[in-house]
């Protein structure tokens, strides 16, 4: 059984093709129709005969178990839109940062206008918290969600937040740039299929046991419902070593890369569990080549409600993105959209 | 910070005591009413003077961070019932078998009518699969049931299947005994929520990267929902091994018991991958104290769509629970119900 | 390159064999000269024309690189034998049971004494100890052998204990019956060579982070110089889980009897850590198809110098041996030599 | 019990000082003797008392279990010398290049001229290789020492090899310049009993499944024996990952380094298993704070005895120092002796 992804031209109608590789045998799945149909198809593929139907514009044959977002398919790098003159992949590098969980409207604004100053150009912040156990603190909810508008009003920094079940998708898609999937839910397929659906970015965590291979099949559920703008965050795997909370596994970072097309970035807050190791951290995944970091930030560390270990202060975190723009400075390939870089910042 | 469990005298109001242990600064939730109520106390807890309360009938403090779950609070094992006859925990001992997915009628009716004769007490059998890829088989869904329904009143056995999202739990609970959750979501807090306001059996999956402490605080999510009905199930960890799908960790089951009051069972087919490592692996999940089995069985494990390496077929299945009478001939305090062991058996 | 092992004929020369393989191309090694020679041969294998050799008895082809410890080419269990009337492998159960370290006369002695009374066929005990720290106790070195030696003495039992360099071979051989590689050193290859030219059992213990395949290939450099008797030993992996020192892999025990020919017995008290884990996880051990195992004991495992926690006082053991003997009572395949099972006893 | 590390003046007698000592209930022991006197002693410590022996320079109480080892005795970085103007720690930045295992002379000598040119500063190269299986190449021992000698005299490059077994060190020290340790061999005590004794340095890998207290241990038991010149290697550890060969752990790199003021360099090679990942993670090795790296080199990897997949050509190797140079360039803290950096470079 042979697997091919076949593209129409732009115009054509994805659902006659359908029925025309039905025809020859060959069963075929629509992935996405805008702005040229991706079809999936399984068979006997003879490419040279399904490139001459009219419809088509491209036949590739994939063996990956994860085809869509593999590199046999589509051989340059994905570039994902996050807001008007912010994107990730490509050469863009993002670099996201806020807190684990929205507190308080002072907390949070006052992080996203410092981050925004030293340089972010996201901010990050749960409202919604999957915690281990259930009488801990679970996030403010709706009101959370309120105070990160404000906060994105306020600094201009486009959101990223966490969406833990389908249900929420409607009422949390006005309220986000960008929907974080959290490491515990990375296989949770109702909500992976739901995702497929929506027409934002969708931020994949790792699962702290995935294997790479698990997690590129992830984001093929979201790309086989048609979202393709999904951006990989590597964060830690499970490992015995018990004097970090995970064992950041930065293989992956050119390992993924060169597997699939996909933005791949990297959370060095829970990758290590310890503010300390950060800054060291978040300079060896970018210059492992990862396209940006998402980074625990908080006025008072010690005060968080959760997380307070992994978290820098504003203080710290300026002086870590001058460390990235010093390093950046040497590695022409990359951008830090919006903030010229140069050795001197 | 100081934690209790207080129980109330049956017909007593467990809103009027939330209130008078607020007002003693006692911060305290509901996590069930009936058929006394179960509260969970925070604050400086004074046992006495809760106890003189007219509505308590015992407080009992906890340390753990899985409350409702822990021996701490609860000494003796908890029997959960599954139908007329059959119940787990307290020296009942439950084995479950069926196949991994429904594939259709003849299959899913001759496993019931086979694994019934050799002394199965519950029949598995998964409608809705989660599946690493997008593009394999994803269960029979609604037909799935269907057909389960009718191998339930053909073999008169109880049916155990999973459950993926909290939206499917309407229409799947008339036709299941048992609500399955598997390893992947064990941390899908929403699911956890939502399975604790059903009021049948829960099958709880240990995630393969989960923490002791970690499933038994997931335990406590259903339990703090009210559905105390809760049965662990050891399935295998992620370990560097790769002869075999996964590690099965049997130090669960005796620890697990020791920690807990919950019956815990063991999955041998997950746990190890491998058809032929099963019926060792059964054995030795009674020996440790495991309170019962899910075991894979199909008709023809060659043909199965998912996991028939790790199936046994009909007769194997019979050798195996002769195998197993005969072992528990030898553990007078464990019973097989509804049929009596014997080493003759 | 196929690879053989050849069995030569009684009394015929290994030496003259090797040549005439070499002449038709097949570069040959001995394993073992008595009472038969053992060659492995690599090359292009005519099993129908070496068979016609003179010399030879048997000519089988292997794939496993782990070929002299396969079930490939030995297809009944090994049975070694560790002293008059003990034995292990082939049916043969082999309880070993003392401390981890010996720690003066009164400990060891009494501790032979009473294991042997509850049915314990061979005493442990470290006299050199490989500890993580280099200011912990050490081991009480030539006077904890010469210890053992009295405890062997007075109570008839044979003596299992650590060697940790090709050193200290030489003048440790007469205080042992068995000499045991620890898990540290599995992969110390320069011990293992050095085993092979030793006649004594060697008890390998499984790295705590070996694969099957790695474990049964340290157990082939041992085999490869000469030494036949192995007996393996599964004493947990290493994983996440943090409430058991380690992870007891005990689907290493059908898996690696599928495999090897070789005995396999258990060591649940470092597969588990804890003393109260210990009986259930030996009964299961032993349900799982083990041949053995090797238990701590101690009189007073509060005040022993190392691994108290995971000891068993004598009352524990001898409580253990009986619920042992009850299980061996339903396993006829079974026998735990030098003393008869029966559910009464 | 209080455990501080005693520092005499110079010239002053330790033996003096250790019965002093004992007068006051303290127990101590000599690590080293030259140039001034490091004792270890554990007992009721009163700082003051100790201070005022004349023969005392400096007390330093400490906790963790790796004294010696520990910043909180030493405080700043150690500096190993491995040749006249090549040191490492401190800033010093060490690159050693070389293949897995010395196969010829052509090989090791073109190797050597080659990655000294792009700006090595040691060549490694094995002459005893532990393997894991008994019957693959074991290293060409002697022969490969020699050969190794002919590099150095040659390029002028200092060499590391591997030591197997305590009774190698005198016929190896002489042939090398650092004694290197291999994953296998991280708690053989044995060996690093006698590497204490050694006045070279010494090249500790961390094992596989080795937990960061345990290495640094590992290297408290080379110091304790006196020999303070161990360089500390991050190699990768073991994790349920299969498409590399080991998950490189580069959260030890900073984590090391707080707790320990030894050099930590990092083997990308082992790290992965894939020459393709080398470059990234040696950038990000470098950036992540490690003092150098070990990096396979061959010159025709694809005709390598071991390791080719994780070997680099030399022209690949070459590109890898230019990318070194420019990262370094933006790294003020950092030289790599004995070549400038210089982003032109």
């Amino acid at each position: 059984m042979e697997r091919a992804i076949v593209k129409t031209k732009r115009g054509e109608s994805a659902g006659r093709l359908l029925m025309k590789l039905d025809q020859i045998g060959i069963r075929a799945r629509i992935a996405k129709e805008e702005p040229e149909a991706i079809l999936l198809a399984e068979g006997e593929i003879d490419e040279t005969s399904i490139k001459t139907m009219p419809e088509v514009d491209q036949v590739t044959k994939v063996k990956l178990p994860f085809s869509l977002a593999s590199r046999e398919w589509h051989k340059k790098d994905s570039v994902v839109n996050i807001a008007p003159g912010i994107s990730v992949g490509g050469g863009n590098v993002l670099i996201i940062a806020g807190p684990c969980a929205v507190e308080g409207k002072e907390q949070i604004v006052k992080t996203a206008q410092s981050v925004k100053r030293s340089g972010a150009l996201a901010l990050r912040g749960g409202a919604y918290k999957p915690r281990t156990n259930p009488y801990t603190f679970q996030g403010l909810g709706i009101e959370g969600l309120a105070l990160l508008a404000e906060a994105k009003k306020i600094s201009g920094l486009p959101i990223v937040t966490e969406i833990m079940t389908p249900e929420d998708i409607d009422f949390m898609l006005p309220h986000t740039d960008i929907l974080q999937v959290g490491s515990r839910n990375m296989q949770n397929f109702s909500l992976l299929k739901a995702l497929g659906k929506v027409d934002k970015p969708v931020l994949l965590k790792r699962g702290m046991m995935a294997t790479i291979d698990e997690w590129l099949q992830a984001a093929e559920y979201i790309m086989a419902g048609g979202n393709f703008n999904v951006i990989l965050c590597e964060r830690g795997i499970r490992s015995f070593e018990k004097r970090t909370r995970n064992t950041l596994d930065l293989n992956a970072v050119p390992l993924v890369k060169s597997l699939s097309h996909l933005p791949v970035i990297v959370d060095p807050s829970h990758g290590t569990g310890k503010s300390e190791l950060v800054p060291s951290m978040s300079l060896a995944a970018l210059a492992a080549g990862a396209d940006g970091l998402i980074v625990e930030v908080h006025p008072n560390p010690e005060e968080a409600v959760s997380d307070g270990d992994q978290s820098l202060d504003l203080e710290e975190f300026d002086k870590l993105m001058k460390s990235i723009k010093r390093l950046l400075s040497v590695m022409p390939e990359k951008t830090l959209e919006g903030s010229k870089c140069s050795v001197a910042a």
